[in-house]
């Protein structure tokens, strides 16, 4: 497994955001409203494509290079929402797994698709 | 500086997939589309609130729970895309910040909330 | 071809909305805030589900009336941001169509899903 | 009050897939994408802006416009995506609004921004 360490990504997002002088911009709504913009962004590359083709767009290095880019900008906003917050990402992240065992136990959801109450 | 290692994260989320066999449902589109979806989850808990009416919100700690709730799953949809697509997380956050480096100069954009194309 | 006359909805809409004393905190950001957090819980329907599965699930009349809510919510926020623009929203339609059919030519994009800067 | 019927809107729109054969590509699934997605660019015009940068911003006719094609976009897929369920839109946001009329009461909710579930 390889690690997944975005400390330098955090230290250099604070550093180019201090630089600007731009976190009187990033209210946690502001911020939010920033990943969801991203997110949507990252999604209109996959936008009437189905699976074929959405494997053909990204076996191009240069379709890939702008899906990076878009995975790039959510995650950076919500890196700087959660420094902002003071939370600790990786238990936030471990946090929710615990409770999402309990609500999708493997028993009852392994191989389907279903939403916790439709099973 | 504190760390931000995701690593464990990822780990726990590849494992909790496998588990479930819900691999065969991530497809690139299926993982942005839910991207989005929980970012506007998250979006949604600063709907309507102004400056004010957000900090008060966050104040309460259990307030601050389900906003860290959607932050987790709105990581964690992007770790696994970013597994899936055989990306280093913490590489392309770097080359994005240098990218933005360019594209919004110290010098032009110093506390000014305009756009590249507006600047 | 049915009239789809939205008169007695945005009548109906306005009327909501005085009586709550809402529309001080209907901003158009606030309001495009709301356009897209409804349209993320009408994509949610859609969320794991391959195009069988999608058909299915509409088949069955209490799922229809639960995107069909999502779907007046969607459509309510944006009839209301159109209203407070002084938006004629038939005119900005059908000007958005005529732009349309000159980036997207029939000889060039017949039956292709490509975006205009594919073609 | 102003009609806003938008049937002219909705015959063209018809008329305009139907000539370039991309009902095959509008799966409910991947209209409600579209919804999202145009929402998001809608959006992407009040991002970081406060109050008054947005009246501001909204007083320049040529960013009136582009707003305007993004409500355009946004309304487009969801009329297509009403067509396609054969949903009569008119009817739809008429019982949401009933429906809405129980969860919000006037007495209980008049000048308040909560949700229900905080009223």
């Amino acid at each position: 497994m390889n690690k997944v360490d975005l400390t330098e990504s955090m230290e250099m997002l604070i550093k180019f955001r201090s630089e600007r002088e731009w976190s009187q911009f990033h209210t946690p709504k502001n911020l939010a409203m920033s990943v969801a913009i991203e997110s949507a962004e990252l999604m209109e590359h996959f936008q009437w494509k189905n699976e074929e083709e959405t494997k053909q767009y990204l076996s191009s290095q240069n379709n890939l290079e702008k899906v990076k880019e878009e995975i790039a900008d959510t995650i950076s906003y919500l890196l700087l929402l959660s420094t902002d917050l003071g939370i600790d990402l990786n238990q936030t992240v471990l946090d929710k797994i615990k409770k999402n065992e309990e609500k999708y136990p493997v028993a009852k959801c392994k191989g389907r698709n279903n939403k916790y109450n439709e099973l």
